[in-house]
């Protein structure tokens, strides 16, 4: 089981926008330039976070991204189902209804317990990532974090 | 993000095998069988369940696979961890150290608050799965199932 490398990129990119703070857009080229992503792919990365109305994007050539709604309210969940799509880990796909429970549908009215067992888990490992804002991740980083962020955009103007 | 199918296989066979209880090891055709499932895939598997200590095999023609130990001290976690693998599913490339932070190896002693954030929404979900074992899904299922499943075993004699 593995997430996305675009569940890192985006939290990233979020942080480098929080750090900043300002209520001017970044471009994909400015945010990919200060880790050395690929601007293409990750400028779907944020596409995609600005459907889910996590960040808003400017049109033009001065355009680019900015938070949609401020730290506080930007949990940690948003941005990796935005990114992964909201289906769970675990597919059940029904295997206990093949073979021997094949002629039997009346035995399979209730969700299968390994089907219940897994989801417990997965609702506990979201409850978690809900629990968490980008305020709280921008409070926990080390202030070197983000006096790097500031200076590095700072110095390409 | 997504769970591959062996999970699923692997906990409807230790259910099937919880149920039918008994001594005598049961063929990976057999358990196949039941569900449909493609045998030489299903085998691999098993025999990775056999390396994790939670089957065990007998080798020849009337060999195949028991628990290892008895329901109780089987944990989900154990079967997930041992198709899945050990690794997180939020994998840290580090790209913080990249572009802005290539100079300053001193900035990143301390973990990256993405990825505390996102360990600890995984080390819940392992928490829940730890919490169960197969004796518990085998109480939770519903008595038709276990007797479908003794019946099907019964009827291919």
């Amino acid at each position: 089981m593995r997430l996305g490398e675009g569940v890192e990129w985006s939290l990233h990119c979020l942080l480098t926008l929080g750090w900043l703070g300002s209520d001017e857009p970044v471009s994909t080229a400015r945010l990919a330039g200060i880790f050395e992503l690929p601007p293409a792919y990750l400028n779907k990365r944020l596409q995609t976070l600005v459907r889910a109305g996590v960040l808003s994007s400017t049109p033009g050539a001065r355009g680019g991204f900015r938070l949609a709604r401020s730290p506080e309210k930007i949990t940690v969940m948003e941005v990796v189902a935005a990114i992964e799509g909201p289906e769970y880990a675990f597919r059940c796909t029904e295997i206990r209804q093949r073979g021997a429970g094949k002629d039997r549908p009346q035995d399979f009215q209730r969700q299968c317990v390994i089907t219940t067992a897994m989801r417990k888990a997965e609702l506990a490992w979201r409850r978690e990532l809900a629990s968490q804002t980008l305020a709280d991740l921008l409070a926990a980083a080390p202030d070197a974090a983000a006096e790097r962020t500031r200076d590095w955009f700072a110095d390409i103007g």
